[in-house]
């Protein structure tokens, strides 16, 4: 299944947070801190500005980005969770 | 009875969350989760932009979509619930 | 009487809803759902748009119209019920 | 004393409702509902629109008009309740 | 000391309410009801439009006006209390 | 130590009210009033209107501003308090 | 890691608060206030005007800046902690 993102929006999925604390200790889930960072998966076309035409985004397929802690909807599909976000719900783009 | 959305509205019917768990045990009605997908039955003519003019819709009848849990009003027509959402409320369409 | 909506405003006449549950019970008052369908009974000129033009609406006298559990104002004119709302409270006309 | 209401605002002097139920009795002052109709003691010169000209507005002095319940602002004029709305929380004219 | 409101701003002087009710009898302070006339002092030059002028008030020095009770911002100078407003914020002016 | 406001923003460095009562009585700090007083120190170059051009500010280093009670942001350098405010936020020039 | 940081975005590191009162004491970790002071480590390419052009950042990398106490988005990053501002939730630039 693939999704096609409306407007300005993103599909993200979110990567693992680090399992273990600096001193080894393997984490449960329930004390897992809430993922900030994911990996872009699909753009939308962009939306649409008062003249209108398409804004293209700036965040790309496979980027690695960062957002806010309750930001965007949370969508399980075929057992994944992934993210749903506007474009200006993304803080920042990691380079790697 | 056919339903004619208004301006950027949507109609969509949800699909029915599956309804046995991985391990094959089925769920009883009030354990299933919330829809998140359903098909669009009808899409309005588009809203009017500052220049007067009809903004078309992009998504289309038949189109499987996705959106969030709380998102639109529920309608029941001859038994049957259906959604009706703005177009900004659809988060992305599924391919099939 | 007669009203005259101002700008982009309707007046409605709800529908009753069905009551009879589908295995033939009477319902009484209490428990009937509120209704959610009503006919258009009269229609402003439209809202004035930043050009100062009027937007005429869509809908018209005698549409059947849908529209959200808790829109509008109710009033009451010799002892029957309308609702006024603005046209964007409507979310669909009923085609007959 | 006179007022001169500004921009888009409109004086009304809230009607009594009936004071007698269906039936005849006649209701203590506590008991009636709030008034939701009135008349059109004055008029503003209307808003400024985005090009700096004024929009007249749709009601006249002596109109009978129709607002929701809880809208304007109650003044109280030599032992005589007015209320000041925006012509916006005007909902309908009642034709004589 | 005087002042110079900024924008489209306003200075009002509280007018006293009547100190007596119809009877005679003398109100204490506490039970008279918040002043909502007052006397304008000082106006501002005006905001500023989208094209960059300045939108000139319609309210004058001297003017006698209504407002909301809980409009307006409380300034006490010299032992005296002052209202600042926003000219949106005054409903109308009393004619003398 | 230099602060440089952006946009429409002003450094007001707050005057301490009275602390002595009418009748000569010395106030302690907690019994004070909070200041709507303040002297401008430092003016942002102004926001950026729709037409990408700066809108210079009203006010002036060295003004002596009326401002709301919990206006703008507070903030302590070398010990001593500052407000930073939007000009929007000051409502009122006092002048000497 | 580098962060690039989207629209009108700046990444900042908060500078540590003074851990000793004015008398010398030395203040453990939850009795320091929160840091609204930083440095700007990245700024974005700017947001789209309302004409598709970007507005350059007033604000440049290596900038000290002041901000409001729950301004931004916290984020950690190899153990330091950052925040993500809108240029607009900075107060001013410390000048040095």
């Amino acid at each position: 299944m693939k999704l096609k993102p409306l407007a300005d929006r993103v599909v993200v999925k979110p990567l693992e947070e680090e399992e273990k604390t600096p001193g080894g200790i393997i984490l449960p889930d329930t004390a897992k801190e809430k993922s900030q960072r994911g990996q872009v998966m699909a753009v939308g076309p962009g939306r649409l500005d008062e003249r209108g035409e398409r804004v293209p985004l700036e965040v790309r397929v496979d980027d690695l980005v960062l957002y806010g802690k309750y930001a965007g909807t949370e969508i399980k599909i075929d057992g994944q969770e992934y993210l749903i976000l506007r474009e200006s719900d993304i803080l920042a783009v990691i380079e790697k």
